[in-house]
């Protein structure tokens, strides 16, 4: 048993929302933490990059714009989900709280490691580094088909660099997603995001109170 | 052949400094470009942490102290190293300029690996990711007894955060770049940091020289 799993007994969970820009995220994430605190949960919200010193400068160097090497880009995240894990999700997971955070590994993997193509195996090395193998025990992974996706962002006007790639590469960056998901069915809940934000809202309360009635969390 | 050994047809000399702060890299860095430049050869300058955007945020987080997880901090080193190779050594060397650097992946096995106890294997997986193998023609390790270097650096009034570690992690740092050089004697010039720097510069340009005449360069 590693240390981090010694470290979980009696920790809350850990609930990571993933999937492209414009599927509404944040959304599920604010659902769902004022569902689990109006059952007297202590919820801790957060996101990936993170609120942190590091995460600022990952915001400000990645998604602000300029030229920058994949590798180091990759890196930068990485640095990243090491900080927020040893300063935010672990010591908040240790006291019992449940954690939900906007994207976690699995955005990595696909905007790195498939959309950048420095390759999954690679990619998720680095956060296997960063995390020391900290799973969540839960992934909403929120799919949407491309053009509903273009359409929302397009509603929102929300296109920063990454959202102004080509197509194609957004439908890479989805199959990814559905792979990770697809390799671990028990560990994910794949929605479909065109659907009502009530509804969607109802399906994910409904799984985390399965996982916190199985007593289960993940292996690492 | 990789990308990077493609690359290396006519390419510069890649030489890399390493060893403790005070042991007087930056001199020697400054004799060798003066030599080479009196022959005419092309020379780039530069350190790690870099003089970028992300090196100078490094610099920050890193050597101007508070509390950094040590995960992070390795991973904002190879995030720095990544875009140092990309945008200043990498296309030095391709236009045939010669390429000295203050501190390069032996520095982060060294303190990171050893001196924070990530581990020499890990920590050189994140240099290889980061540099895509691109390994130095030769390192000059200068190499200071322990007490010499206490002396040397209160004299320079340099003592930053790393610098105030205990001495017992500086002796592991020390031997943590001896084993490295151990392990690939024709690719390092281990000199004792003690000597005149004016008697070490004339090993290390007859070093250089060698180098050059036999047209060797580092395999990946």
């Amino acid at each position: 048993m590693s240390e981090r799993s010694e470290e979980r007994a009696g920790r809350g969970r850990f609930i990571a929302f993933e999937g492209g820009d414009g599927v509404g995220k944040s959304t599920q994430v604010r659902l769902l933490a004022d569902y689990l605190r109006g059952k007297q949960h202590e919820v801790v919200v957060t996101h990936e990059p993170g609120d942190s010193r590091i995460g600022a400068q990952v915001r400000s160097v990645v998604l602000d714009g300029g030229e920058l090497d994949a590798r180091a880009e990759a890196l930068l995240f990485a640095a990243d989900r090491a900080d927020h894990v040893a300063s935010v999700i672990s010591p908040a997971l240790a006291r019992g709280a449940s954690v939900l955070t906007d994207r976690y590994v699995d955005s990595s993997i696909a905007y790195q490691g498939v959309g950048r193509a420095l390759g999954v195996s690679s990619v998720a090395a680095l956060s296997e580094f960063a995390t020391e193998g900290l799973r969540p025990d839960l992934t909403v992974l929120l799919d949407l088909d491309p053009a509903q996706r273009r359409l929302r962002l397009e509603q929102l006007g929300q296109f920063d660099r990454i959202e102004r790639e080509p197509d194609e590469i957004h439908d890479q960056i989805r199959r990814a997603f559905l792979e990770l998901a697809g390799a671990a069915p028990e560990r994910y809940l794949v929605l479909d995001a065109s659907r009502a934000a009530d509804e969607l809202a109802v399906d994910i309360a409904a799984a985390v109170e399965e996982l916190v009635a199985s007593g289960r969390m993940s292996g690492e």
